[in-house]
Parts: structure tokens; C-alpha cells; sequence
């Protein structure tokens, strides 16, 4: 059994957050809401699904968990504004620990200055900020690089979903 | 007068259409509303305000327009999605006329591949993709470097609608 950070805030896409939560529970890890308020509830950008911040950034350290699921839609440009999500998330990507990335997440990884000649996919939108931040972008449905694990959208799914799960065993 | 493109898309930044495009008009300057389709509503990330698409991008050329103004918030995310705005935007930068681009909207910019050298300023989460893309980034209410006039949020609206009609003039 895992213990998996989920990072996420408002305006997340919604499959890519219940999605892979409910295959990770389903193995019997155990899943963390982290985000930037203790208590705060934040929404999905389609449907508007509430989750329960269970623990802020700031009280949590990456000792605490075994891997990190970042969901893409609006909420990682909304994270990557405050420095100790930026923190929390470089030295979870230093710590050799997996982390699954899906959509914007790689927006993140980018602020977090951890990228530099790492493979990774993203949505297509951030392309260019992959490719400047000296990560080669790989237009792949899923993409395995060390410790992280990234996929484009939420029809990559099923492969990000499979991949993430074999690095937890 | 002058005619002026808006580029625009879902979850624009509300005030950062409104208050520029209320001034402009005050001013004799006459607005475009250019996107991804015409006759497409979209509708601002906080007030769901509506507006309508005049023209798309494949339809409309540079040579229509004496200026580009690229409201922010998630709308820069999604119009950067589309090749054709990419290559109106990239055309628009290095025709020398002038753009007005706050809060999220150096995101185009950036993908657009016209940064390179420029100072400019923008919302704190896209710091890192400004620097990466081989501009100066500039913590200032408003910058101009050439045609590029930039603000980082509407709390610098008023500082960014005085240089863009400084330039219009």
C-alpha cells in the first residue's frame, strides 16, 4: 500500500482526478488531498465536483507520502503561484519518489525548475513552455522518465493509469 | 481611431476585457471580437459575462487592425491551443504594430516563439515560462518594450489602459 499526495486546487479536470483515484484506491493505496488551505473545498472546471483539502502544502513533507498525482485542467497554473506548492513540489521530484503528471501538470514541474533534460508529454497548450524550460517533449500517451510518469489528456487515461500503477508495485 | 483586435476565448479574465474595451470605445477606437469561431459565445472565468465572436482567426488578417488587445485569465491557455492564432499572434508581434497583453495573455506569446530578448511583465504563475522563453520579466504595473505594452493583473489596469492609449494616440 501507497500513500499518494494529490495535488490539486479549483478548476481541475475532473477525470483526471476521479479517474485515477478511484483505480488507486481500488489497489488499496490511500490517497492525501494537499493543497493550499487546510479545510478548503475546491471544484472541478467541468463538473464542478467538490473535493476536501485535507492538508496544506504547508504542514505536509514529501516524507509523508510514497508518490504524487498532479491533475491537470486550471488547477496547476492556480498552485504553481504559491512558492511552498512550487517547494513541496521540487523536492518530491529530488526525492527519486514517483510522481504522475497529467495535462498542465508539467506547469509545475516547470516553475519548480526540475525539468531540464527530462522527457515528458503535456497538453499541447504547454508545449513550447516544456521545450524552453530544456525538457525534450514527447508526443506519447504516456511517458516514463525515471521517477516521472506523464501523459497529454484525459484519453491517455487508461495508459497513465496502467503506468502509474505498475511504478507503485 | 483606431481598430483594434480582441482576441479572445472561454474564461477570459473579466475586467481585463471590460475595463480596456470600455475605455478604448470612450476614445473614438472601435473594437473587434476574433477567436477560435464566429458566432461563438464565450463567457469571462468570473462574471460568465457573454460576448460574441465577430470574426475568426483564418478569417480576419493583421492588415485589418492598428492593434491587438489579449485580455487574460484562461483564455491566452486555450487560443494558444490553435495553430492560426498562434501564426496571427506571431504576425501581429512582428508587424510592429502594437499589442496590449495582461495577466496570463504572454502565454500566446510565448508559444508564438516572439519573446526572445523582450522585457515584459505578466501574472506571477508564468514568471518561469517569460524567463525560459528568453525574455525579461519585469515586476512593474505596466511595461513597454517596443510595440509590447504588459500588465501583470486588473489591479494594474489603470497604469496599463493609460500606456495603451498613450500608444494608440
Amino acid at each position: 500500500m501507497s500513500k499518494i499526495a494529490v495535488l490539486i486546487d479549483d478548476l481541475f479536470e475532473d477525470s483526471e482526478y476521479t479517474k485515477p483515484a478511484q483505480a488507486f484506491k481500488k489497489e488499496g493505496h490511500k490517497l492525501f488531498h494537499v493543497g493550499l488551505k487546510k479545510g478548503k473545498i475546491v471544484r472541478g472546471k467541468k463538473e464542478n465536483r467538490p473535493i476536501k483539502i485535507e492538508k496544506s502544502v504547508k504542514e505536509v513533507s514529501v516524507d509523508d507520502f510514497d508518490a504524487l498525482l498532479i491533475p491537470g485542467g486550471y488547477s496547476p497554473d492556480r498552485l504553481r503561484a504559491d512558492e511552498d506548492t512550487v517547494r513541496f513540489v521540487k523536492e518530491f521530484v529530488e526525492s527519486g519518489k514517483p510522481i504522475f503528471a497529467i495535462c498542465h501538470a508539467p506547469q509545475l514541474l516547470i516553475t519548480a525548475q526540475v525539468l531540464e533534460g527530462r522527457k515528458i508529454t503535456g497538453w499541447k497548450s504547454i508545449i513550447q513552455d516544456i521545450k524552453n524550460a530544456g525538457a525534450e517533449f514527447i508526443d506519447k500517451k504516456v511517458v516514463e522518465d525515471g521517477n516521472l510518469i506523464s501523459s497529454r489528456h484525459p484519453g491517455d487515461l487508461p495508459a497513465f493509469i496502467g503506468a502509474s500503477l505498475k511504478k507503485l508495485k
